[in-house]
């Protein structure tokens, strides 16, 4: 599928509201639960998203757009998290990733993104060469892919519960 | 985790709401995607659990509690959907998938659903003696397998727009 703006966004405005969905007023035993050391629960995913929001995505395009190659993105720290969602609520950290994803979306929403734009080209740190288009598309994939590991992680709770159906159950085995 | 009913019902009844978020309103070129042959687009995957609902979950509850072993499940068509979904708007399947959760979930609530009845068998056609406990978490994780199959078949469409994120997005290379 072609990437454009408008279908990328439909998918970015979206996640806020599916994680709510999933998660809002769960139980700890869920929020909680990870795969084991330096993995993700529910919740962890949430603070991940939130530090995205405020180091990452909409600050990259900025760099693209207004330095191309010359400024390399800063690399994410993929637990910076940690000490940030401290003292709030799974409840408050869904509200302020729904609050800065709608900023993200309205500063997307303020750029000119036609074909040229898309094609500019910046330095990620350990990619090297990338467009912003393909930033774009992988905002939208990495959305994706923290849905699908929350299921997962949730999942995975139940691995013994379900008792012979694990043969069918293929989301109990797979990463 | 040790599966309780409270547990598991918190999830069973978000899943109507994760779809509406994740779908509602989205454009074909997301709702129609799928991975190739005889696999699920999200529009399939709502097909599907609302055949769930109506013809596995609970009737097969309610088959353990009458009948115990004695009557076993009738075996789960998995593309039955695809002729009752024709004619119906992402959106009409979506709420009827809803309104028949619900449903399912008032069942569930009037039974009674106590150690002794949790640890109730009956007979799967393909996997033998189940418990009424293990259909349950089979069924919160059955929910959860297939939120994760709908965030990995969109995600898969920007497989070559990411370019050479791809590397660093596992969604986009696992199953």
């Amino acid at each position: 599928m072609e990437l454009t703006p408008a279908d990328a966004v439909a998918v970015l405005r979206r996640t806020p509201a599916t994680l709510q969905a999933m998660l809002e007023g769960l139980a700890d035993s869920w929020l909680l639960a990870n795969e084991g050391p330096d993995t993700f629960s529910p919740r962890d995913v949430i603070g991940h998203l939130i530090h995205g929001e405020e180091t990452d995505w909409v600050p990259r395009m900025k760099i693209i757009l207004e330095h191309g190659e010359a400024v390399p993105f800063t690399p994410l720290d993929r637990f910076a998290f940690r000490t940030a969602s401290v003292g709030h609520s799974t409840s408050a950290l869904l509200e302020r990733f729904a609050a800065l994803r709608r900023e993200s979306l309205r500063a997307v929403g303020a750029m000119t993104l036609d074909g040229a734009a898309l094609a500019r080209t910046g330095t990620h740190p350990g990619l090297g060469r990338v467009t912003l288009g393909q930033l774009l598309a992988a905002w939208v994939v990495h959305d994706l892919g923290h849905v699908k590991q929350v299921a997962r992680v949730m999942a995975g709770q139940y691995r013994e519960a379900v008792g012979p159906w694990r043969e069918y159950l293929t989301i109990l085995d797979r990463p």
